[in-house]
């Protein structure tokens, strides 16, 4: 099977021209098939702001009315996507920036209103991937670059969690391909100390991470990351490796980051 | 050779839910191989406005500085496009969004400062659409839903008029397909007096064109269009047709509006 690199950048390196201009040039220069998922950053809260829009959570997550699926699909879907599919195209990567409702690439379900309404997001299913259409894009030589952004299937689009889309799409694709799940962002890993980066665990697999988590080296935000890596892994995809967005070249080769086998 | 049709929808059509709504259904509903490209609308400017943006004109076109770039990326990019997009999944069309960007598929250069500086606005040349590219979303059995904007090669997207991108794509694609190209908009065709909703003029040839200038029939901004339709039919494309997008089935099989041959 063709190696493939997919890889998800989070919302707080693309805020940062600099560190924007360097993973664009970073990306564009791994060899062979790749897909990028990109997040939005605060530039949605931002833009949201100005409009007049004030974020909305429970329980820590964000809702989605309508005025915001609206701010998420222009600064997502257009914005951000773009700038990356321009600086990528400048870089030589053939980039295609799409959502998931482009070629019906991602269909998804909106979350049932439960005790709590988060609106306009979607939920992931076992088929949400269209597998063929993702390869047909693979195949005639393009990268596609996934804004975090589904829809129902019935006309409307959904906020979707890019976390959560590249571990979907890296699951659908392992049939197909040798998929290498990459998640970047302004740490070097998952760290043993939090207040040390250099404490970088090299590799967690099922037993260490049920060891890491009794022992509360991981907590927080990061249990359900690593749970999600563990997965994928399960699921047929052959690593899943969290690091720093700009040693994007090394964690790609094996070097660096924290390796979830 | 395949027949396609390649359709261009103004903005006024978009602003409106009930004929944006009808006219996706009568798109998705067009048989055999299509290209949807949209304009912008007063979306655009109304974005602009609440962000702080007051828009400028010089000879009565718009520039396009910095910040209207970004407006202009976030709602014909994102929002416009992306809303069709999920509509026209809705109802059974494999549509995919893209700008110029994407894909390669359409490079330009941003127009030379002079007397006036447009700011960040594509200028078209003859190489400027990737056939290849083109063809292959179209072989894939995807339906491009073209934004107006296209990028410069060196990282830059750029604002681009949609009447031009319609026009150089039915061109770029008349060696190998049967291309009809339908401008659809709020007007019935080209009206004989504008005061006259049902005076429209069946057909007009370069001849007739020349005629109808010279008796003021055919004045202001149609000028151009009718100008570019015929140099469009000069360069390969079957037929242009001039109408109301409420009556694409109908343009779209020969009935009505105004066909440039």
């Amino acid at each position: 099977m063709q190696p493939l690199n997919l890889v998800k950048i989070g919302g707080n390196v693309l805020d940062d021209a600099v560190s924007r201009t360097r993973f664009v040039q970073d990306f564009a220069a791994l060899p062979g098939l790749k897909v990028l998922v990109h997040g939005g950053g605060k530039l949605a809260t931002a833009v949201g702001r100005l409009l007049g829009l004030e974020p909305q959570y429970v329980d820590g997550r964000r809702v989605t009315d309508r005025e915001t699926l609206e701010v998420v699909t222009m600064v997502y879907g257009g914005l951000v996507n773009k700038q990356l599919v321009a600086g990528l195209q400048a870089s030589g990567c053939n980039a295609l920036g799409i959502t998931g409702a482009d070629g019906g690439v991602i269909r998804a379900t909106r979350r049932p209103a439960g005790v709590v309404d988060y609106g306009f997001v979607g939920d992931l299913h076992g088929d949400s991937v269209n597998r063929s259409a993702m390869a047909t894009l693979l195949k005639a030589g393009l990268t596609p670059v996934l804004a975090p952004l589904t829809y129902d299937g019935t006309g409307g689009l959904l906020n979707t969690n890019a976390d959560t889309i590249a571990q979907a799409v890296a699951v659908a694709l392992a049939p197909a391909y040798d998929v290498q799940l990459l998640y970047c962002f302004e740490h070097a890993g998952v760290l043993r100390d939090a207040a040390d980066a250099t404490s970088v665990i090299p590799t967690i697999d099922a037993g260490q991470f049920q060891a890491l988590r009794n022992a509360a080296v991981i907590t927080g935000g990061m249990i359900p990351k690593v749970q999600n890596a563990l997965a994928a892994v399960s699921a047929g995809v052959r690593a899943v490796v969290i690091g720093n967005a700009a040693a994007l070249q090394d964690l790609a080769t094996g070097g660096g980051g924290t390796r979830i086998v």
